[in-house]
């Protein structure tokens, strides 16, 4: 985790651009082009989201640490979507972001090392060795258990496992006890049981776990509970977080998460009559969003 | 679950052939003429699978009722292998066949809008309608409760959802006492009341759920406590399973399941001197593996 903390550190507080490109999102002078020259086809609204990914990109490389795109959404719009993915990867690391893929993937050991190798890692074609998706992080459902997730740390990137979704429905089975805790605290056990012998510089493991805005008491109970263990935080704003829920999701020194927003941070533009400056409005949204964080982190750290 | 039923009945047996396309399983005739034209590239091997792939629906498409590829084995090879996943889905409904994939997806309900789309259902795009996978089916994984299921549902296609899967640490959490029953069995209560009203006429609701072969004792105890909850049955063979194991995932009428072979069926071909018809001895695989199964039926509804 130190390379995304570091980053953290450097640009001065912790948000991460969830890239999930609805067309909705996109204004009509980025897509209207591509559907003229390619039709109303997958092709064209894979062109038109990395067109906006990359005006994105270059409006917050230097005021957010991260990126997270999320692959349902690239999906969505088949493999020509899944290409854009790929190609809004390399472009946000190319500019100095940490990527993390919002891909909550998960299966058996075996298939596991393919998710890992596909998004993390490499592969290997005939002797060529080719980086798929590459990115710093994945996000990670543990409910198959530790070989459903060691093959993702093989390949020496970080993970973020699932322990408290930031959904209406998420209690159903995470905050029933599993034994003597409740199933999401399983999970978070198991993170730090995951990461332990690979604490980085930070005093973070390679293995960061889920743990969404909407539920602060969780929040700040799992900070407590797993040392060792950073936090990718959604569900802040449009799902209803608010800079006085995530107060908990830090450490003593105002680290230990880094806070999502992507609606926001996406839609700002249309906020504003210059949709035309769709990626200047995404970048206040950011800027505004990293000074409210950080006034909840200094109150942390008091 | 109705067409996948009929399918079933018109082959005999339930058998699920899984299309996870390691390169490593494809002969060399196939993958050479690739690479030497296109190199040792993402492209070539995208290539390479396609062929082989529609080479093993050709000979398969009559004596299996489905197929599942895996998602994992596509994204390794990067967009250009998931290009080949899409080819290979509307290749082999092209043939008839019943397609489970093999994803695992699971997120918030608005993300989980979106997975649904990209594998079941249809996407706009400027008002033009596009099925960018189309899958008749897909397997998700239930952590994150109701919304995270119900998105899928409404495309009005099937769904599997992980309860008890087939590798050995499956059950580190699955197996752990949630309330008053195993996990495993909570997810498979939710499958019974995600699936309550939606019951078709061979009393199967859209709502199936993946159960191992490795795992006999859950098998049985999960098809008696979920009379409409149709089973996708992996870790047969290869993993360990054998037709003993399998033999309490079937109702008195010998319904009730699909069982999953991947490797066996694939890497068939390396147990001949005739790797020129890998695709001949995957065909002869199935066949011997729904005799198999066929006589665990039978011994079921005697």
């Amino acid at each position: 985790m130190d390379k995304l903390i570091s980053r953290i550190e450097k640009i001065g507080y912790p948000v991460v651009a969830g890239l999930d490109p609805l067309l909705d999102y996109i204004p009509a002078h980025i897509k209207q082009p591509h559907f003229a020259a390619l039709g109303n086809t997958l092709e064209a609204a894979a062109a038109a989201i990395l067109d906006y990914n990359k005006a994105l990109i270059d409006a917050l490389a230097d005021v957010v640490p991260a990126v997270k795109p999320q692959c349902a959404y690239y999906e969505q719009y088949g493999w020509q979507g899944v290409r854009t993915l790929a190609e809004t990867i390399a472009y946000a690391q190319a500019k100095g972001l940490y990527v993390i893929t919002d891909g909550k993937r998960n299966d058996i050991g075996s298939t596991m090392e393919a998710y890992a190798a596909a998004h993390l890692g490499t592969v290997d074609v005939n002797g060529a060795v080719h980086t798929p998706f590459g990115a710093d992080a994945l996000t990670v459902n543990g409910y198959l258990g530790s070989d459903g997730v060691r093959p993702a740390l093989k390949t020496g990137k970080d993970i973020f496992v699932l322990c408290k979704t930031s959904n209406p429905s998420s209690g159903e089975l995470q905050d029933q006890s599993l034994g003597d805790k409740p199933l999401y605290a399983a999970l978070g056990d198991l993170c730090e049981q995951w990461g332990a012998g690979a604490v980085g510089d930070w005093g973070y493991s390679p293995v960061g776990a889920v743990v969404g805005a909407t539920y602060p008491a969780q929040l700040r109970e799992l900070r407590v509970r797993l040392p060792h263990t950073f936090f990718l935080v959604p569900g802040y704003g449009a799902q209803g977080g608010t800079a006085a829920d995530i107060a908990g999701a830090f450490d003593q020194n105002g680290r230990g998460a880094i806070v999502n927003s992507s609606r926001a941070i996406l839609t700002a533009w249309k906020k504003s009559d210059t949709p035309e400056d769709f990626a200047g409005a995404a970048r206040a949204e950011a800027l505004r969003m990293g000074k409210e964080i950080q006034l909840t982190m200094n109150n942390c750290t008091l």
